[in-house]
Protein backbone atom coordinates (compact mmCIF):
# COMPACT_ATOMS: atom_id res chain seq x y z
CA UNK A 1 0.00 0.00 0.00
CA UNK A 2 0.99 3.59 -0.83
CA UNK A 3 1.95 5.33 2.09
CA UNK A 4 1.37 8.65 1.00
CA UNK A 5 -1.97 7.94 -0.82
CA UNK A 6 -3.24 6.39 2.39
CA UNK A 7 -2.02 9.60 4.46
CA UNK A 8 -3.49 11.99 2.06
CA UNK A 9 -7.03 10.02 1.39
CA UNK A 10 -7.94 9.93 5.36
CA UNK A 11 -6.75 13.43 5.97
CA UNK A 12 -8.81 14.45 3.23
CA UNK A 13 -11.84 12.84 4.71
CA UNK A 14 -10.94 13.70 8.21
CA UNK A 15 -10.95 17.37 6.84
CA UNK A 16 -14.12 17.47 4.84
CA UNK A 17 -15.88 15.83 7.57
CA UNK A 18 -14.82 18.61 10.08
CA UNK A 19 -15.58 21.55 7.39
CA UNK A 20 -19.04 20.23 7.08
CA UNK A 21 -19.75 20.20 10.63
CA UNK A 22 -18.04 23.71 11.15
CA UNK A 23 -20.19 25.45 7.87
CA UNK A 24 -23.62 26.22 8.70
CA UNK A 25 -26.16 23.99 7.44
CA UNK A 26 -28.33 24.49 4.19
CA UNK A 27 -31.35 24.29 6.31
CA UNK A 28 -30.16 27.39 8.53
CA UNK A 29 -30.91 31.72 7.25
CA UNK A 30 -29.81 32.86 5.25
CA UNK A 31 -30.15 29.31 3.11
CA UNK A 32 -29.01 30.51 0.22
CA UNK A 33 -25.87 31.97 1.18
CA UNK A 34 -24.92 28.71 3.72
CA UNK A 35 -25.81 26.35 0.89
CA UNK A 36 -23.39 28.45 -1.64
CA UNK A 37 -20.53 28.32 1.44
CA UNK A 38 -21.15 24.67 1.16
CA UNK A 39 -20.91 24.34 -2.59
CA UNK A 40 -17.91 26.21 -3.06
CA UNK A 41 -16.34 24.50 0.24
CA UNK A 42 -17.04 21.01 -0.17
CA UNK A 43 -16.11 20.04 -3.43
CA UNK A 44 -13.81 17.27 -2.64
CA UNK A 45 -10.48 19.22 -3.47
CA UNK A 46 -7.17 17.57 -2.83
CA UNK A 47 -6.93 19.35 0.77
CA UNK A 48 -3.08 19.80 0.16
CA UNK A 49 -3.07 22.54 2.27
CA UNK A 50 -4.80 20.51 4.99
CA UNK A 51 -2.39 17.63 4.56
CA UNK A 52 0.15 20.21 4.58
CA UNK A 53 -0.90 21.28 8.53
CA UNK A 54 -1.12 17.84 9.06
CA UNK A 55 1.79 16.57 7.84
CA UNK A 56 3.49 19.14 9.52
CA UNK A 57 2.42 18.54 13.15
CA UNK A 58 2.65 14.71 12.53
CA UNK A 59 6.07 15.62 12.16
CA UNK A 60 6.52 17.10 15.41
CA UNK A 61 4.39 14.63 17.28
CA UNK A 62 1.24 16.52 17.32
CA UNK A 63 -1.99 15.27 18.48
CA UNK A 64 -4.33 14.92 15.74
CA UNK A 65 -7.03 17.02 16.87
CA UNK A 66 -5.22 19.80 17.62
CA UNK A 67 -4.90 20.42 13.74
CA UNK A 68 -8.53 20.10 12.67
CA UNK A 69 -8.77 23.36 13.45
CA UNK A 70 -5.65 25.24 11.39
CA UNK A 71 -6.47 22.87 8.97
CA UNK A 72 -10.20 23.62 8.42
CA UNK A 73 -8.68 27.40 8.97
CA UNK A 74 -6.82 27.53 5.56
CA UNK A 75 -8.82 25.19 3.76
CA UNK A 76 -11.56 27.41 4.62
CA UNK A 77 -9.28 30.58 3.55
CA UNK A 78 -8.11 28.85 0.46
CA UNK A 79 -12.16 28.01 -0.69
CA UNK A 80 -12.79 31.93 -0.65
CA UNK A 81 -10.20 32.94 -2.50
CA UNK A 82 -11.18 30.54 -5.43
CA UNK A 83 -14.67 31.88 -5.02
CA UNK A 84 -13.89 35.33 -5.45
CA UNK A 85 -10.97 34.57 -7.97
CA UNK A 86 -13.49 33.05 -10.21
CA UNK A 87 -15.68 36.45 -10.17
CA UNK A 88 -16.30 37.91 -13.31
CA UNK A 89 -14.15 41.08 -12.34
CA UNK A 90 -11.48 38.55 -11.81
CA UNK A 91 -10.64 35.95 -13.59
CA UNK A 92 -13.81 35.12 -14.77
CA UNK A 93 -13.92 31.16 -15.15
CA UNK A 94 -16.81 29.38 -15.15
CA UNK A 95 -15.45 25.77 -14.24
CA UNK A 96 -13.61 24.53 -11.50
CA UNK A 97 -12.55 20.87 -10.93
CA UNK A 98 -15.75 20.19 -13.40
CA UNK A 99 -18.35 22.08 -11.96
CA UNK A 100 -19.64 25.62 -12.45
CA UNK A 101 -17.97 27.91 -10.55
CA UNK A 102 -20.03 29.42 -7.39
CA UNK A 103 -21.20 32.68 -9.32
CA UNK A 104 -22.55 30.49 -11.92
CA UNK A 105 -23.84 28.10 -9.38
CA UNK A 106 -25.92 31.07 -7.43
CA UNK A 107 -25.05 34.19 -8.43
CA UNK A 108 -22.45 37.15 -8.23
CA UNK A 109 -23.58 38.77 -5.24
CA UNK A 110 -23.93 35.03 -3.43
CA UNK A 111 -20.38 34.16 -4.56
CA UNK A 112 -18.98 37.40 -3.42
CA UNK A 113 -20.24 37.00 0.36
CA UNK A 114 -19.49 33.81 0.23
CA UNK A 115 -16.08 34.57 -0.14
CA UNK A 116 -16.41 36.83 2.29
CA UNK A 117 -18.29 34.61 5.13
CA UNK A 118 -15.78 32.11 4.13
CA UNK A 119 -12.98 34.30 5.38
CA UNK A 120 -14.33 35.37 8.36
CA UNK A 121 -15.13 31.83 9.52
CA UNK A 122 -11.71 30.48 8.95
CA UNK A 123 -10.50 33.40 11.59
CA UNK A 124 -13.56 32.07 13.93
CA UNK A 125 -12.67 28.52 13.70
CA UNK A 126 -9.00 29.29 15.20
CA UNK A 127 -10.04 31.85 17.90
CA UNK A 128 -13.26 29.53 18.20
CA UNK A 129 -11.84 25.78 18.87
CA UNK A 130 -10.89 24.40 22.61
CA UNK A 131 -8.55 21.60 22.43
CA UNK A 132 -6.84 20.52 25.56
CA UNK A 133 -3.24 21.15 23.74
CA UNK A 134 -3.59 24.43 22.80
CA UNK A 135 -3.43 27.47 24.26
CA UNK A 136 -4.60 31.02 23.78
CA UNK A 137 -1.31 32.32 22.78
CA UNK A 138 -0.65 29.65 19.98
CA UNK A 139 -4.08 29.98 18.53
CA UNK A 140 -3.41 34.18 18.51
CA UNK A 141 -0.24 33.30 16.49
CA UNK A 142 -1.90 31.01 14.45
CA UNK A 143 -4.13 34.14 13.41
CA UNK A 144 -2.05 36.90 13.06
CA UNK A 145 0.25 34.01 10.92
CA UNK A 146 -2.58 33.38 8.84
CA UNK A 147 -3.77 36.86 8.46
CA UNK A 148 -0.02 38.12 7.28
CA UNK A 149 0.10 34.76 4.85
CA UNK A 150 -3.89 36.14 3.11
CA UNK A 151 -3.63 39.96 3.26
CA UNK A 152 -1.70 42.43 1.05
CA UNK A 153 1.28 41.55 1.93
CA UNK A 154 0.22 37.79 1.28
CA UNK A 155 -2.42 36.10 -1.08
CA UNK A 156 -4.93 39.37 -1.73
CA UNK A 157 -1.63 41.20 -2.74
CA UNK A 158 -0.39 38.38 -5.04
CA UNK A 159 -3.46 37.92 -6.82
CA UNK A 160 -3.45 42.21 -7.45
CA UNK A 161 -0.13 41.42 -8.58
CA UNK A 162 -1.36 38.72 -11.57
CA UNK A 163 -4.42 40.95 -12.71
CA UNK A 164 -1.99 43.73 -13.06
CA UNK A 165 0.58 41.35 -14.87
CA UNK A 166 -1.72 40.19 -17.60
CA UNK A 167 -0.26 40.70 -20.83
CA UNK A 168 2.87 41.71 -19.54
CA UNK A 169 6.83 40.33 -19.70
CA UNK A 170 7.76 40.11 -16.37
CA UNK A 171 11.29 38.86 -15.77
CA UNK A 172 11.66 35.22 -13.23
CA UNK A 173 11.86 37.11 -10.09
CA UNK A 174 8.82 39.48 -10.31
CA UNK A 175 7.03 35.76 -11.81
CA UNK A 176 8.16 34.19 -8.65
CA UNK A 177 7.71 36.98 -6.15
CA UNK A 178 3.92 37.18 -7.16
CA UNK A 179 3.32 33.62 -6.92
CA UNK A 180 5.15 33.80 -2.89
CA UNK A 181 2.51 35.65 -2.36
CA UNK A 182 -0.50 34.72 -4.42
CA UNK A 183 -0.39 30.83 -3.71
CA UNK A 184 3.09 30.32 -1.57
CA UNK A 185 2.10 32.55 1.51
CA UNK A 186 -0.67 30.19 2.89
CA UNK A 187 0.99 27.17 1.60
CA UNK A 188 3.71 28.72 4.17
CA UNK A 189 0.99 29.33 6.39
CA UNK A 190 -0.58 25.91 6.70
CA UNK A 191 3.23 24.61 7.29
CA UNK A 192 3.70 27.29 9.93
CA UNK A 193 0.31 26.42 11.50
CA UNK A 194 1.02 22.70 11.76
CA UNK A 195 4.22 23.95 13.55
CA UNK A 196 2.68 26.34 15.84
CA UNK A 197 0.18 23.71 17.08
CA UNK A 198 3.31 22.50 18.63
CA UNK A 199 3.54 24.28 22.22
CA UNK A 200 7.60 24.45 22.04
CA UNK A 201 8.32 24.82 18.71
CA UNK A 202 11.86 25.76 18.26
CA UNK A 203 12.80 28.92 15.77
CA UNK A 204 15.16 26.69 13.90
CA UNK A 205 12.75 24.11 13.10
CA UNK A 206 10.14 26.73 12.45
CA UNK A 207 12.49 28.59 9.96
CA UNK A 208 13.63 24.92 8.22
CA UNK A 209 9.87 24.95 7.99
CA UNK A 210 9.15 28.10 6.30
CA UNK A 211 12.04 27.24 3.99
CA UNK A 212 10.58 24.11 3.02
CA UNK A 213 7.14 25.63 2.03
CA UNK A 214 8.80 28.31 0.42
CA UNK A 215 10.18 25.79 -1.74
CA UNK A 216 7.29 23.52 -1.98
CA UNK A 217 4.58 26.52 -2.98
CA UNK A 218 7.17 27.61 -5.95
CA UNK A 219 7.82 24.05 -7.12
CA UNK A 220 4.11 23.54 -6.69
CA UNK A 221 3.42 26.63 -9.40
CA UNK A 222 6.15 25.65 -11.51
CA UNK A 223 3.99 22.18 -12.35
CA UNK A 224 0.46 24.04 -12.23
CA UNK A 225 2.05 25.63 -14.91
CA UNK A 226 3.41 23.29 -17.09
CA UNK A 227 0.24 21.02 -16.07
CA UNK A 228 -1.40 24.26 -17.90
CA UNK A 229 0.68 23.23 -21.02
CA UNK A 230 1.18 19.69 -20.99
CA UNK A 231 -2.17 18.65 -18.79
CA UNK A 232 -5.51 17.29 -20.40
CA UNK A 233 -9.17 19.13 -20.00
CA UNK A 234 -10.49 16.33 -18.20
CA UNK A 235 -8.29 15.64 -15.69
CA UNK A 236 -7.09 19.02 -14.94
CA UNK A 237 -10.98 19.84 -14.12
CA UNK A 238 -10.30 23.68 -16.36
CA UNK A 239 -9.21 24.38 -20.01
CA UNK A 240 -6.27 22.86 -21.16
CA UNK A 241 -4.04 26.36 -21.95
CA UNK A 242 -5.88 28.75 -19.84
CA UNK A 243 -3.49 30.66 -19.03
CA UNK A 244 -1.90 31.21 -21.97
CA UNK A 245 -5.04 32.32 -23.81
CA UNK A 246 -5.44 34.95 -20.94
CA UNK A 247 -2.02 36.56 -21.44
CA UNK A 248 -0.97 35.50 -17.91
CA UNK A 249 3.19 35.22 -17.20
CA UNK A 250 3.84 31.86 -16.80
CA UNK A 251 6.96 29.88 -16.03
CA UNK A 252 6.77 28.05 -19.34
CA UNK A 253 6.16 30.96 -21.17
CA UNK A 254 9.16 33.44 -19.92
CA UNK A 255 11.96 30.59 -19.43
CA UNK A 256 10.25 27.58 -21.79
CA UNK A 257 8.93 23.93 -20.96
CA UNK A 258 12.52 22.73 -20.30
CA UNK A 259 13.77 25.26 -17.81
CA UNK A 260 10.66 25.08 -16.28
CA UNK A 261 10.91 21.44 -15.01
CA UNK A 262 14.27 21.77 -14.38
CA UNK A 263 13.40 24.80 -11.88
CA UNK A 264 10.78 22.52 -10.04
CA UNK A 265 13.07 19.60 -9.75
CA UNK A 266 15.60 22.30 -7.90
CA UNK A 267 12.83 23.68 -5.84
CA UNK A 268 11.53 20.17 -4.78
CA UNK A 269 15.21 18.95 -4.26
CA UNK A 270 15.85 22.61 -2.06
CA UNK A 271 12.45 21.62 0.10
CA UNK A 272 13.69 18.35 0.71
CA UNK A 273 17.08 19.71 1.49
CA UNK A 274 14.99 21.97 4.50
CA UNK A 275 14.18 19.60 6.11
CA UNK A 276 17.44 17.11 6.94
CA UNK A 277 17.05 18.94 10.85
CA UNK A 278 13.97 16.42 11.03
CA UNK A 279 15.49 13.46 10.12
CA UNK A 280 13.27 10.21 9.50
CA UNK A 281 10.13 12.96 11.04
CA UNK A 282 10.68 14.60 7.90
CA UNK A 283 9.26 11.34 5.20
CA UNK A 284 5.87 12.27 4.98
CA UNK A 285 6.25 16.06 4.08
CA UNK A 286 9.09 14.75 1.97
CA UNK A 287 6.63 12.40 -0.13
CA UNK A 288 4.24 15.42 -0.14
CA UNK A 289 6.75 17.50 -1.83
CA UNK A 290 7.51 14.06 -4.26
CA UNK A 291 3.93 14.47 -4.91
CA UNK A 292 3.35 17.91 -5.69
CA UNK A 293 5.58 17.87 -8.61
CA UNK A 294 5.23 14.42 -10.19
CA UNK A 295 0.38 15.14 -9.80
CA UNK A 296 -0.89 15.56 -13.33
CA UNK A 297 -4.07 17.86 -11.82
CA UNK B 1 -18.16 73.22 25.43
CA UNK B 2 -20.72 69.89 24.04
CA UNK B 3 -18.55 66.91 25.81
CA UNK B 4 -19.74 64.06 23.23
CA UNK B 5 -18.98 66.34 20.29
CA UNK B 6 -15.65 66.83 22.06
CA UNK B 7 -15.41 62.83 22.15
CA UNK B 8 -16.38 62.14 19.24
CA UNK B 9 -14.27 64.65 17.43
CA UNK B 10 -10.86 63.55 19.44
CA UNK B 11 -11.94 59.63 19.34
CA UNK B 12 -12.63 60.19 15.41
CA UNK B 13 -8.94 61.90 15.21
CA UNK B 14 -7.19 59.31 17.02
CA UNK B 15 -8.77 55.98 15.19
CA UNK B 16 -7.73 57.65 11.85
CA UNK B 17 -4.20 57.84 13.14
CA UNK B 18 -4.46 54.68 14.31
CA UNK B 19 -5.62 53.36 11.20
CA UNK B 20 -3.34 54.98 9.10
CA UNK B 21 -0.51 53.78 10.44
CA UNK B 22 -1.75 50.36 10.34
CA UNK B 23 -2.77 50.11 7.14
CA UNK B 24 0.34 49.74 4.89
CA UNK B 25 1.64 52.95 3.08
CA UNK B 26 0.42 53.64 -0.74
CA UNK B 27 4.10 53.00 -1.99
CA UNK B 28 4.55 49.59 -1.19
CA UNK B 29 3.86 46.99 -2.88
CA UNK B 30 1.19 46.40 -4.52
CA UNK B 31 0.85 50.04 -4.49
CA UNK B 32 -2.59 50.04 -6.16
CA UNK B 33 -4.21 47.95 -3.75
CA UNK B 34 -2.39 49.47 -0.71
CA UNK B 35 -3.49 52.61 -2.36
CA UNK B 36 -7.20 52.10 -2.84
CA UNK B 37 -7.14 50.38 1.07
CA UNK B 38 -6.32 53.89 2.18
CA UNK B 39 -9.03 55.49 0.08
CA UNK B 40 -11.54 53.32 1.18
CA UNK B 41 -10.60 53.48 4.83
CA UNK B 42 -9.34 57.04 5.65
CA UNK B 43 -11.96 58.92 4.63
CA UNK B 44 -13.40 61.01 7.00
CA UNK B 45 -16.06 58.74 8.06
CA UNK B 46 -18.52 59.34 11.70
CA UNK B 47 -16.19 56.54 12.78
CA UNK B 48 -19.36 55.49 14.84
CA UNK B 49 -18.13 52.57 16.02
CA UNK B 50 -14.93 53.00 17.01
CA UNK B 51 -16.35 55.61 19.00
CA UNK B 52 -18.66 53.04 20.71
CA UNK B 53 -15.26 50.85 21.46
CA UNK B 54 -13.93 53.68 23.39
CA UNK B 55 -17.00 55.14 25.25
CA UNK B 56 -17.63 51.76 26.05
CA UNK B 57 -13.95 50.97 27.04
CA UNK B 58 -14.53 54.49 28.74
CA UNK B 59 -17.54 53.86 30.93
CA UNK B 60 -15.94 50.88 32.58
CA UNK B 61 -12.29 52.43 33.08
CA UNK B 62 -10.27 50.63 30.29
CA UNK B 63 -7.05 52.60 29.48
CA UNK B 64 -7.55 54.23 26.08
CA UNK B 65 -4.47 52.56 24.28
CA UNK B 66 -5.72 49.22 25.26
CA UNK B 67 -8.94 50.11 22.81
CA UNK B 68 -7.53 51.15 20.07
CA UNK B 69 -7.16 47.79 17.94
CA UNK B 70 -10.53 46.93 18.73
CA UNK B 71 -11.83 50.42 17.43
CA UNK B 72 -9.40 49.91 14.34
CA UNK B 73 -10.87 46.27 13.76
CA UNK B 74 -14.08 47.19 14.02
CA UNK B 75 -13.82 49.94 11.56
CA UNK B 76 -11.95 48.10 8.97
CA UNK B 77 -14.23 45.36 8.91
CA UNK B 78 -17.25 48.45 8.64
CA UNK B 79 -14.73 49.80 5.54
CA UNK B 80 -14.31 46.19 4.12
CA UNK B 81 -18.21 45.85 3.83
CA UNK B 82 -18.92 48.93 2.11
CA UNK B 83 -16.26 48.21 -0.49
CA UNK B 84 -18.27 44.94 -1.22
CA UNK B 85 -21.89 46.31 -0.77
CA UNK B 86 -20.78 49.15 -3.31
CA UNK B 87 -19.83 47.24 -6.07
CA UNK B 88 -22.04 46.43 -9.26
CA UNK B 89 -22.73 43.00 -8.19
CA UNK B 90 -24.36 44.00 -4.59
CA UNK B 91 -25.77 48.10 -4.21
CA UNK B 92 -24.33 48.91 -7.29
CA UNK B 93 -23.73 52.52 -5.81
CA UNK B 94 -21.20 55.03 -7.80
CA UNK B 95 -21.20 57.76 -4.36
CA UNK B 96 -20.09 56.72 -0.88
CA UNK B 97 -20.12 60.37 1.55
CA UNK B 98 -20.06 62.40 -1.66
CA UNK B 99 -16.93 60.96 -2.87
CA UNK B 100 -16.49 58.06 -5.69
CA UNK B 101 -17.40 54.32 -4.61
CA UNK B 102 -13.86 52.52 -4.39
CA UNK B 103 -14.69 50.06 -7.40
CA UNK B 104 -15.49 53.71 -9.34
CA UNK B 105 -12.13 55.63 -7.96
CA UNK B 106 -10.25 52.47 -8.88
CA UNK B 107 -11.78 49.23 -10.46
CA UNK B 108 -14.07 46.54 -9.84
CA UNK B 109 -11.47 43.75 -8.87
CA UNK B 110 -9.10 45.93 -6.86
CA UNK B 111 -12.12 46.85 -4.76
CA UNK B 112 -13.04 43.13 -4.32
CA UNK B 113 -9.46 42.73 -3.00
CA UNK B 114 -9.63 45.90 -1.00
CA UNK B 115 -12.35 44.35 0.93
CA UNK B 116 -10.52 41.26 1.57
CA UNK B 117 -7.55 42.69 2.45
CA UNK B 118 -9.35 45.09 4.87
CA UNK B 119 -10.91 41.89 6.61
CA UNK B 120 -7.87 40.23 6.95
CA UNK B 121 -6.12 43.07 8.38
CA UNK B 122 -9.37 43.62 10.69
CA UNK B 123 -8.33 40.15 12.41
CA UNK B 124 -4.51 40.60 12.04
CA UNK B 125 -5.04 44.16 14.22
CA UNK B 126 -6.45 42.24 17.00
CA UNK B 127 -4.33 39.13 17.11
CA UNK B 128 -1.08 41.07 16.98
CA UNK B 129 -1.17 44.48 18.92
CA UNK B 130 0.59 43.99 22.04
CA UNK B 131 -0.69 45.89 24.82
CA UNK B 132 0.35 45.43 28.34
CA UNK B 133 -3.50 45.11 29.51
CA UNK B 134 -5.02 43.19 27.32
CA UNK B 135 -4.12 39.53 27.64
CA UNK B 136 -3.99 36.39 24.59
CA UNK B 137 -7.66 35.10 26.04
CA UNK B 138 -9.27 38.90 25.66
CA UNK B 139 -8.24 38.85 22.33
CA UNK B 140 -9.13 35.58 21.32
CA UNK B 141 -12.30 36.67 22.80
CA UNK B 142 -12.24 39.57 20.64
CA UNK B 143 -11.95 37.87 17.60
CA UNK B 144 -14.35 35.39 17.88
CA UNK B 145 -17.00 38.27 18.89
CA UNK B 146 -15.79 40.31 16.21
CA UNK B 147 -15.99 37.18 13.86
CA UNK B 148 -19.73 36.04 14.88
CA UNK B 149 -20.73 39.68 14.27
CA UNK B 150 -19.30 39.99 10.61
CA UNK B 151 -19.96 36.25 9.24
CA UNK B 152 -23.29 34.07 7.68
CA UNK B 153 -25.10 34.63 10.88
CA UNK B 154 -24.13 38.36 11.27
CA UNK B 155 -23.22 41.28 8.65
CA UNK B 156 -22.66 39.28 5.84
CA UNK B 157 -26.08 37.10 6.51
CA UNK B 158 -27.73 40.61 6.82
CA UNK B 159 -26.48 41.49 3.57
CA UNK B 160 -27.82 38.68 1.65
CA UNK B 161 -31.02 38.88 3.01
CA UNK B 162 -31.39 42.06 2.87
CA UNK B 163 -30.29 41.48 -1.22
CA UNK B 164 -33.43 38.50 -1.19
CA UNK B 165 -35.25 41.06 0.01
CA UNK B 166 -35.44 43.76 -3.27
CA UNK B 167 -39.01 44.17 -3.38
CA UNK B 168 -40.74 42.10 -1.29
CA UNK B 169 -42.91 42.78 1.20
CA UNK B 170 -41.11 42.31 4.88
CA UNK B 171 -43.01 41.93 7.74
CA UNK B 172 -41.79 44.34 10.76
CA UNK B 173 -39.99 41.52 12.44
CA UNK B 174 -38.17 39.98 8.92
CA UNK B 175 -37.30 43.66 8.29
CA UNK B 176 -35.64 43.94 12.54
CA UNK B 177 -33.83 40.40 11.98
CA UNK B 178 -32.36 41.55 8.56
CA UNK B 179 -31.13 44.81 9.90
CA UNK B 180 -30.09 43.18 13.24
CA UNK B 181 -27.99 41.33 11.24
CA UNK B 182 -26.36 43.41 8.69
CA UNK B 183 -25.77 46.74 10.60
CA UNK B 184 -26.73 45.87 14.69
CA UNK B 185 -24.15 42.78 14.41
CA UNK B 186 -21.27 45.05 14.28
CA UNK B 187 -22.55 47.79 16.46
CA UNK B 188 -23.05 45.12 19.06
CA UNK B 189 -19.58 43.73 18.37
CA UNK B 190 -18.10 47.53 18.92
CA UNK B 191 -19.90 47.72 21.99
CA UNK B 192 -18.72 44.16 22.97
CA UNK B 193 -15.15 44.46 22.16
CA UNK B 194 -14.95 48.17 24.17
CA UNK B 195 -16.54 45.55 27.32
CA UNK B 196 -14.13 42.48 26.80
CA UNK B 197 -10.84 45.21 26.75
CA UNK B 198 -11.63 45.45 30.50
CA UNK B 199 -9.98 42.03 32.10
CA UNK B 200 -12.83 40.94 34.34
CA UNK B 201 -15.80 42.01 32.85
CA UNK B 202 -19.09 40.86 34.49
CA UNK B 203 -21.28 39.11 32.41
CA UNK B 204 -24.49 40.70 33.72
CA UNK B 205 -22.28 44.11 32.79
CA UNK B 206 -21.66 42.63 29.55
CA UNK B 207 -25.33 41.11 28.65
CA UNK B 208 -26.87 44.91 29.52
CA UNK B 209 -24.21 46.19 27.39
CA UNK B 210 -25.12 43.77 24.74
CA UNK B 211 -29.15 44.90 25.15
CA UNK B 212 -28.10 48.26 24.68
CA UNK B 213 -26.31 48.20 21.51
CA UNK B 214 -28.87 45.98 19.98
CA UNK B 215 -31.38 48.80 21.02
CA UNK B 216 -28.79 50.91 19.69
CA UNK B 217 -28.52 49.17 16.12
CA UNK B 218 -32.00 49.59 15.96
CA UNK B 219 -32.57 53.38 16.68
CA UNK B 220 -29.86 53.80 13.81
CA UNK B 221 -31.34 51.80 10.99
CA UNK B 222 -34.70 53.09 11.70
CA UNK B 223 -33.47 56.98 11.63
CA UNK B 224 -31.26 55.92 8.64
CA UNK B 225 -34.15 54.88 6.70
CA UNK B 226 -36.07 57.94 7.93
CA UNK B 227 -33.12 60.11 6.55
CA UNK B 228 -33.42 58.34 3.42
CA UNK B 229 -37.03 59.74 3.05
CA UNK B 230 -36.63 62.73 4.74
CA UNK B 231 -32.83 64.02 4.63
CA UNK B 232 -31.04 66.15 1.71
CA UNK B 233 -29.07 64.71 -0.80
CA UNK B 234 -26.20 67.16 -0.39
CA UNK B 235 -26.03 66.55 3.61
CA UNK B 236 -26.56 62.39 3.25
CA UNK B 237 -23.70 62.35 0.72
CA UNK B 238 -25.93 60.06 -1.13
CA UNK B 239 -29.16 60.30 -3.20
CA UNK B 240 -32.14 60.66 -1.20
CA UNK B 241 -35.30 58.84 -1.77
CA UNK B 242 -32.27 55.75 -2.84
CA UNK B 243 -34.05 53.14 -1.05
CA UNK B 244 -37.60 53.51 -2.42
CA UNK B 245 -36.09 53.82 -5.89
CA UNK B 246 -34.20 50.43 -5.77
CA UNK B 247 -37.67 49.18 -3.93
CA UNK B 248 -35.72 48.39 -0.69
CA UNK B 249 -37.92 47.20 2.18
CA UNK B 250 -37.85 50.22 5.04
CA UNK B 251 -39.39 51.43 7.71
CA UNK B 252 -41.21 54.14 6.69
CA UNK B 253 -42.06 52.02 3.82
CA UNK B 254 -43.47 49.20 6.41
CA UNK B 255 -45.34 51.33 9.13
CA UNK B 256 -44.88 54.75 7.65
CA UNK B 257 -42.96 57.79 8.71
CA UNK B 258 -45.02 58.43 12.14
CA UNK B 259 -44.60 55.08 13.47
CA UNK B 260 -41.34 54.94 12.23
CA UNK B 261 -40.13 57.77 14.02
CA UNK B 262 -41.74 56.74 17.01
CA UNK B 263 -40.11 53.42 17.00
CA UNK B 264 -36.52 54.97 17.07
CA UNK B 265 -37.91 56.46 20.17
CA UNK B 266 -38.55 53.24 21.55
CA UNK B 267 -35.41 51.89 20.80
CA UNK B 268 -33.45 54.79 21.88
CA UNK B 269 -35.53 54.99 25.09
CA UNK B 270 -34.93 50.83 25.57
CA UNK B 271 -31.33 51.62 24.66
CA UNK B 272 -30.76 53.54 27.59
CA UNK B 273 -32.97 51.92 29.76
CA UNK B 274 -30.35 48.70 29.72
CA UNK B 275 -27.62 51.07 31.09
CA UNK B 276 -29.00 51.39 34.27
CA UNK B 277 -26.59 49.40 36.16
CA UNK B 278 -23.74 51.51 34.78
CA UNK B 279 -24.84 54.92 36.51
CA UNK B 280 -23.35 58.18 35.85
CA UNK B 281 -20.34 55.42 33.80
CA UNK B 282 -23.09 55.34 31.03
CA UNK B 283 -23.18 59.21 30.01
CA UNK B 284 -21.55 59.09 26.95
CA UNK B 285 -23.12 55.72 25.80
CA UNK B 286 -26.39 57.62 26.46
CA UNK B 287 -25.60 60.57 24.89
CA UNK B 288 -24.36 58.62 21.71
CA UNK B 289 -27.64 57.07 22.21
CA UNK B 290 -29.30 60.88 21.69
CA UNK B 291 -27.20 61.80 19.23
CA UNK B 292 -27.73 58.55 16.80
CA UNK B 293 -31.47 59.74 17.11
CA UNK B 294 -31.23 62.87 16.29
CA UNK B 295 -28.35 63.09 13.47
CA UNK B 296 -29.24 64.44 10.25
CA UNK B 297 -26.97 62.59 7.73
Amino acid sequence: MNTLQDFLIHRQQRVEQVLSKLLPGSEITPTRLHSAMRYATLNGGKRLRACLVYATGAALGVALEELDAPACAVELLHAYSLVHDDLPAMDNDDLRRGKPTCHKAYDEATALLVGDALQTLAFESLATAETPGTNATQRLSMIQTLARAAGSHGMAGGQAIDLASVGLTLSLTQLADMHVRKTGALIQAAVALGALAHAHIAPVLLKDLDRYARHLGLAFQITDDILDVEGDTHTLGKPQGSDELRQKPTYPAIIGLDQAKRLARKEHAAALASLRSLGDNARLLNEIADYVIQRTY
